[in-house]
């Protein structure tokens, strides 16, 4: 399982890195906390950390999951799919919102795939007994 | 413990389904991202999704912790519970936020009993030493 | 373990209690759902709740993770710390904005101590092969 601790931790510290672009998009572009609005470019780096913990609440549980049901080896693969789609995601989204679409594809589908491992692999094991 | 698992996982595909709800709510009121305000209604989808999120990353590991106590059957009940109170939180809040709060109770008390489960559990664990 | 289960409960529930504190702000200050912004001591309240969700969801996997590598007990203390920060940064940020530095910093800290952890664990663990 240690290639499988490896791509959470992985996981965590990319989510945290976004959070520091916030907070420096933050100081950059004057936008005073409380407010998350202001700066259209500020509203992007923000949007792409919430998006991004949207999908880690999912990611982290689904792939330990789908690590009970397949080697851990092809679920870490998987999950540098996913690192490397967040990757792709903050990098269209600031450019311009419109191209944050194929970023958030190769972040989502592993996910999906690890969902649908654990769908199947608890199926299966309830039909065996 | 595959009973928890199937519920993991419902919870998870459930959760993912809000945020779709929210990217066609996005299109079909013409709110452009980054923004997340603008039309009401689009609001009352994201606002579900989002108090989805903050419940999801309590009841997922409440849920886990509180199998290692109680049979794993009961505790799925509780979760089930908490998949119906979610659905009639959507459908409450989409027709009028003021109709939220059934919805909500019926998937927050879950989280609190499988809470309680998990307080009690580790002081006995604890106390026995 | 019981003192990770107990560390962890702890950290859900001081969660749920910040999120009842935007309920009652909500009501207090007069912010009709779908609405989060509208008054700045009700974005304070919201902000704090949504800035603890955005760490909760790497500080429980990381908690549980570094447990696997150090002992529990010494693991648990960086989990109080953290519960210490959160105390901090909701009364210093709902007093002024500017005045949530101390308590983010340390309930932050802990979290990289944690993740830090996690990674050298995981990386001395695959290279014993």
């Amino acid at each position: 399982m240690t290639v499988i601790v490896l791509v959470s931790v992985l996981a965590m510290l990319q989510y945290l890195l976004f959070g520091v672009l916030v907070s420096r998009a933050r100081t950059r572009f004057g936008v005073q906390a409380p407010a998350v609005t202001g700066h259209e470019v500020f509203e992007r780096y923000f949007r792409v950390q919430m998006n991004t913990l949207e999908l880690l609440v999912v990611f982290l549980p689904a792939l330990w999951l789908a690590s009970l049901f397949v080697a851990p080896l092809w679920i870490a693969l998987l999950g540098l799919l996913y690192l490397i789609g967040r990757v792709l995601y903050l990098r269209g989204y600031v450019a311009a919102p419109s191209r944050r679409e194929l970023g958030f594809g190769l972040s989502f589908l592993p996910i999906l795939a690890l969902l649908l491992i654990d769908l199947v692999g608890a199926v299966a094991a309830l039909v065996r007994g």
